[in-house]
């Protein structure tokens, strides 16, 4: 099941009792930054990268128009929810499969890597034939058979942050995608759920993203738009995990918010994207971080 | 998908704005209480149900005696767990299929019902055979995968409240459940995350009890021992829930909790249970709220 | 500035770095359980104590009719506001000494103590003239200076948990006032500030309650209007808490609840406030609490 | 009490049951920026204002040396503690009166302006003849009668957010010293209690400072010091509070953290401290936000 060696077993059994129990996510084990390879991307270490799209996958047409947008901004992963994890079962559940088609054309016209939730361990082997990427959403977070089957893929998973989930929670959640064997993690601070949420969904924890990157060896990206929950809060809060040191961002973008099919009060149009990730850069320069990426796009 | 009628259907479309969206688990639809029937329990209304059993399932014999010992509290249903959510992958992760085996026996031994929970949608079936009543642990409660496919059964369901669910996201829920034409369904209040974790586990909402009880017409019970944390802690809370107005109690017993499979630290004694269960019967009868139960067993 | 003995701040010095640093307050000091004397109350030990009353004192004419029906369900403590911490600087924010004094009359002529808010350390010599006890709100828990003007006071003190004080933050602040000399102190759990709110308006934390009685020797209550916000949960959140253990209960009550001059929404009318008083009373003769009190009325 | 105008008070009036009810901090009746004045700083619009100094006044030589590194980053406020507002009665509460004179005098040294906390309504005169800004602690921001008595004053008021102050709570608070005819008010976001706290001792809500920027035109500034709790969290947390837009921020500093009085652990060396503040300043340059103060020392 696990694919630790005697010695690591042996630390393994002896941090058993002190959290987080993240042998193979620790710096302990493996002091180096992970750089987690895609075709268009390096993710961690000195490289930034920014990760743009529609909340869903509404459309071929639309989902094409946002990679165009996606691109000019710097990104060179396209996101985009195919299956969508929703609090009512009543809400519009996603395009499924055809989604995923029309995100993998759109990535693929404009050299970009695809990222998309998968909810369901079932939907893993499908899903791989179209993402680059796999996200765990925040309610997934302790799904450990879905983990346990990302794990014996060789497909870099995007694990976000659950509402409640404290940075030990999401470490020991990494160790059961690395105890498969599949070590390509990338983790996402996306917001907690505390005991003020009327004017922002979540409250973004950006204090965790320097413990986290002592802590573990895995990058560590931000996501503004679901603890912003509100476009004009995207940006500010966007900026601050830039310069708090994230390894990338991904952000949902729309052209015409007021229709999204979900999410749109936290949809960055095209121009507030665009404006988004040139001051991101500026920063970045400003704190001599590098802005370059694998990909000839400049951020 | 779901089975809503066309009225249900348009009662969705107005609420499903202003969560929460459980239609067919409001009181709006369904003013009678719901009482869940299994073999030998009768869970809701003015039913009041002990649920006891070990943590883990450890052996055949071990969940015999515990069995034997749930039975004389008066409780109707054995728990144990035989797939276990670990924090760690490298934590003890229950006996599988071989642990329910042994549950069943147990409860067969003495006429009891079996709650088991299950952690994986293609687990479903199988554990099917084994138990009387599903649990979906706190971890899972937003996974929309699994609670589609108990869904889909005709078992009943227990439904924990995760760490830093909202009362609506614990409807929400539910109604993926309801949705799927099993109505079946049993909430569970066991603790909620807070800032203070240093002396209890978790922070036991007891306010949460008559609150769902006013919105939905499931049953509503309490898990004490996963909120106190420690023994010492989980009797008071335990009859805090009586006196709150659970239709039940679902708690941990081991009779050498020090050498636990797992939560040996919460597990209360076979005597300390029994003194538990006499408590929570005067309380019931102070309050004049009935204590029979369809077994002949007096609680 | 502090009574401690050469032993005690011994203690002191070494459990400094390991709150809570609640030497006087600890059950290590003090095993026995304190019980603090009032004219007509004994609070803490086996001793159960009713306290009840008006959010605000409206008049003298209303405040003498709370008084009869607090009276009337055993209340010993009669509770009314004069001076109230308003979020607001222009909501109703009391009667002022006027207040103080239609309270001290209602208290007599039924023969029960007062227990009323303090929130300005230059009113404690005033209020000293009207009072039995003093309480220290929510807000002002760790009002130092606050806490050191009432510690140096021979009347005793309830001290509520602040909204987002922790365990060990209560017990510190109850050494703010134990340093002073005052030892006779009630420890109150009124609900902590967390994620949901939607429906009540504090989480009731009664897994504090055994986890306080056992660090200190302080009686410890619960107040269950807070914590509810709405009357119907007031009563089942207050039997909760006697079933826990908690040595009394701090409850408002409103005869004509909907022209409240505050927080009518919380506030028990007077015939569910003595269906409450029936039912508390029959909890503790269920679980073989005494329910008899230094004044001859029995609860 | 209050001195509203009828305009006013028929708009407090109307909004007085729908929070926040800051009506004078609000943007609907003042929507340009405040700007606070001080001798040596303008705070709020588009300045940015650097304050730091050791948490305790330690002794005259001390915080002299303090200031002279403040000054040397580009501080136009020394801050410093004379009242220390401890957890424990028996930590060391600060050098008193003493401690202010020497504070007041390494500030004239350095051109600077002193920023020192209040608890005590008692102390506002005495404190008044020594400081530029008060600062009302997160455990005071409830304090009423503190809240009355600075805003009495017409000295400048740093007020800062309770540990578990919604965003509504702390523009109410500030509204408690408006009231008073005080105008000259700074927000100040350091911090608050969640469910983690293994690692950074509260969570700093970024989030927040937008928001509040929106509903009020005081300045909003962050504290990275009491939310990271460790010095290797503090200057990411610092330089993402200067990305979010904050109008300043205040840290803690100390040439010997080791034997600091108090905090040690949060507080940034002389070195760090300036590469913070010349990060921030490269942010703020290259965000296109001002750098220049009223001082002619520039950030």
């Amino acid at each position: 099941e696990s694919d630790l060696n005697s010695e690591e077993r042996a630390a393994a059994d002896e941090i058993i009792d002190n959290p987080p129990a993240a042998v193979q996510g620790s710096r302990l084990f493996h002091p180096e930054d992970t750089i987690v390879e895609t075709a268009h991307s390096q993710i961690g270490g000195d490289n930034f990268t920014m990760m743009a799209g529609p909340c869903s996958v509404e459309s071929a047409e639309h989902v094409m128009k946002m990679a165009a947008v996606a691109k000019e901004g710097g990104a060179t992963v396209l996101r985009g929810g195919a299956f969508k994890p929703r609090t009512s079962p009543y809400s519009f559940q996603g395009l499924g499969e055809d989604g995923l088609k029309f995100l993998r054309a759109a990535a693929d016209a404009y050299d970009l890597d695809v990222l998309t939730e998968v909810m369901d361990q079932d939907h893993v082997d499908m899903i791989a034939q179209y993402t680059d990427i796999f996200q765990i959403g925040a309610r997934n977070m302790q799904n450990f058979s879905l983990l346990k089957a990302v794990g014996k893929t060789n497909i870099p998973v995007m694990l976000k942050r659950g509402m409640s989930a404290t940075i030990d929670d999401i470490l020991n959640a990494s160790e059961y995608i690395a105890a498969g064997g599949n070590h390509q993690i990338i983790i996402t601070e996306r917001g907690i759920r505390t005991f003020d949420n009327k004017y922002t969904r979540n409250t973004l924890d950006l204090g965790a993203v320097p413990v986290l990157q002592k802590l573990t060896h895995y990058p560590v990206i931000v996501d503004p738009s679901h603890a912003a929950g509100h476009t004009e809060f995207v940006i500010p809060e966007a900026l601050a995990g830039v310069a708090v040191g994230a390894s990338g961002l991904v952000v949902e973008i729309h052209d015409d918010p007021a229709h999204a099919f979900s999410d749109g009060a936290q949809a960055l149009k095209p121009n507030e994207y665009l404006e988004m990730t040139q001051k991101a850069a500026a920063i970045r320069e400003a704190l001599n971080m590098p802005v370059h990426e694998k990909s000839e796009v400049e951020l």
